[in-house]
């Protein structure tokens, strides 16, 4: 019956929509204490601007572009635990990592109450960051061709399903699928359009931002999800000193062109590559030929990594037995169990670590 | 000195954006102790969208449109008092009610350790509500005219300045003004591009969502800003048994259209219009003629309401003696004695009413 309501939410015939009331959201008994909590920015620029470019609202001027939003939770006692940095993968903003969708605990709260100070950006270009919007509106005034428009990237559900590994097939969830698919409206709501590829400069304005908030909580792990995945890693060739631990969850890839010099930087910081479970699925509507590739390139790197007398590991739940995990493996049912995996790492391999 | 320093960032000479860093936020002696806090999508609706539509990745598909985030902070001791929805004006997002950009406590916060539960959203089009894509893929693709785009309206520093009545001349602030002038760069950070005109469907589907947030919180005040000022008396009119106050604060107009059965309704509901200081500049850049006109609109919509029995009050701080707050008013140095003056009214007018 379950399976049935979800695959009407494909049918096409109709355009309704599950809604989440605030009434369902899951309420933990345990009162949050926080030291502290609010919002900032990192970096950004000033542009000066035309009237046209800024919508015609006023002569031209500046404005600030490629600042980085970050909301921050402190525990109130942590124990001097290390910070943690968590940025979204593409077409998501910083809302991945709270109130799951089907109204449980999301990583950023959870790892307040296990000690640690959590930091949710939105990546420039999403979200509350905001993108340099100049373009568009030059092409709507005809002063520029359309051509120059930035591409604006939105998975459909149909394309989300299989590449995300709910099941095979958009409405019908893997027997052991641990995403909680009754709920599926919710994660596509969370969606927004992304920017990242060719209307967010190069190199990408975040990587330098999430550097400099490292820099500033004097040293964090920065752990990045799917497109992010490999932000923590070039965040850390930015200024190694600041990245005390690289958490990788599903990156669309790990990089494989390093300079020798490079993966001999890399190895001064620990590493954690996270995968979820079915990767070797390959549907018809699927944007790519398996997760399992990703997995390899992460392998591989994990490889270098030692070789160069690294501290590189692979958390892959179903070799503990764990079963059914999702590309949105921190927002599946058993999301507190893998987020256990990770802090548990981040206690052995970062907070112990011997300098 | 300091408006040295801030007439520079306008000299155009240097694009150097001055940056806020993490220890430079204000901390509280006393933490904050919630029940909950989390985030949540109201409304929405399934959009079927082709290839071309969503950026080229995958085939046509279903993406969810015109949702709205909302974030919340529930008190651990929150004694029954009503919930409280913080909704932002033009170009911002609900990080307006967030930490100040000088790094104080903002009104969120605030309004949570004075035992209201507070909800922020991101309007349906801006921050991590997102937008609908389709129209800027098309005209990118050829296949719709460029006429067709939203306009995207960015206030540039200078509009800002004197149209939220920093001061007469950018750079240059009141003598009394209130609005941290040193942090105004922070503040520019916080603008997003804003497709309210023309890329929002109409109504704002941010009316019924304020609306239905209002219904599953059992009753909320509803407070808006600026662009949003009016959304309160625009929900209330959808459902008033669940709007249980209205806030306007520093709203561009109050609607001067209503008929005498929509004021009846409203006027079962208490109302408070609250307005900074300054309100009679009118600069040569400046979009409006001033504020003094928005807030006489006010004055003649409190002056309906009370003909009709209702309860609706003028918050004008100078006739108490507080001068120099500025269209940023939950920002401005003395934010939380403005805070107070509305939780005031909110504990005599709409927790302490008489049904």
């Amino acid at each position: 019956m379950r399976n049935n309501r979800i695959a009407a939410l494909f049918a096409g015939a109709s355009l309704a929509l599950t809604a989440q009331t605030f009434s369902s959201l899951q309420k933990s008994a345990k009162p949050l204490v926080l030291k502290s909590q609010g919002s900032f920015y990192i970096g950004g620029e000033k542009s000066e601007q035309t009237r046209v470019e800024l919508g015609g609202l006023g002569p031209g001027g500046h404005i600030a572009v490629n600042q980085m939003y970050v909301r921050y939770m402190e525990p109130h006692r942590n124990k001097s635990n290390v910070p943690v940095v968590m940025v979204h993968g593409a077409t998501l903003t910083g809302k991945s990592w709270e109130t799951t969708p089907d109204g449980r605990m999301g990583w950023d709260e959870y790892f307040v109450r296990k000690g640690h100070s959590v930091y949710v950006p939105d990546q420039v270009g999403r979200g509350r960051s905001g993108f340099n919007q100049a373009n568009i509106n030059n092409v709507r005034a005809g002063t520029a061709p359309a051509t120059g428009l930035p591409n604006l990237l939105r998975f459909s559900d149909e394309v989300v399903w299989p590449n995300f590994r709910f099941g095979l097939t958009p409405g019908a969830p893997f027997s052991d699928e641990q995403f909680p698919v009754d709920a599926v409206d919710e994660l596509s709501k969370q969606a927004v359009p992304d920017l990242s590829f060719g209307g967010v400069p190069t190199p990408n304005p975040t990587l330098k931002a999430l550097s400099d908030l490292a820099g500033q909580l004097h040293g964090a792990v920065l752990m990045g999800h799917s497109q992010s995945g490999p932000f923590p890693l070039a965040a850390a060739l930015l200024n190694p000193a600041v990245a005390k631990g690289l958490v990788l969850v599903e990156p669309g890839r790990c990089p494989a062109n390093y300079t020798d010099e490079q993966i001999k930087t890399l190895a001064t910081v620990p590493v954690l590559a996270v995968f979820g479970d079915h990767r070797d699925i390959a549907t018809g509507i699927s944007t790519r030929p398996s997760w399992q590739e990703s997995f390899n390139t992460c392998q591989e790197l994990i490889r270098r990594l030692k070789a160069a007398g690294g501290q590189a590991e692979m958390l892959n739940p179903p070799d503990q037995g764990i079963r059914g995990n999702s590309h949105m493996i921190m927002q599946d049912r058993n999301n507190l169990q893998i987020a256990d995996l990770i802090l548990k790492w981040i206690d052995q391999r970062v907070s112990k670590r011997k300098k």
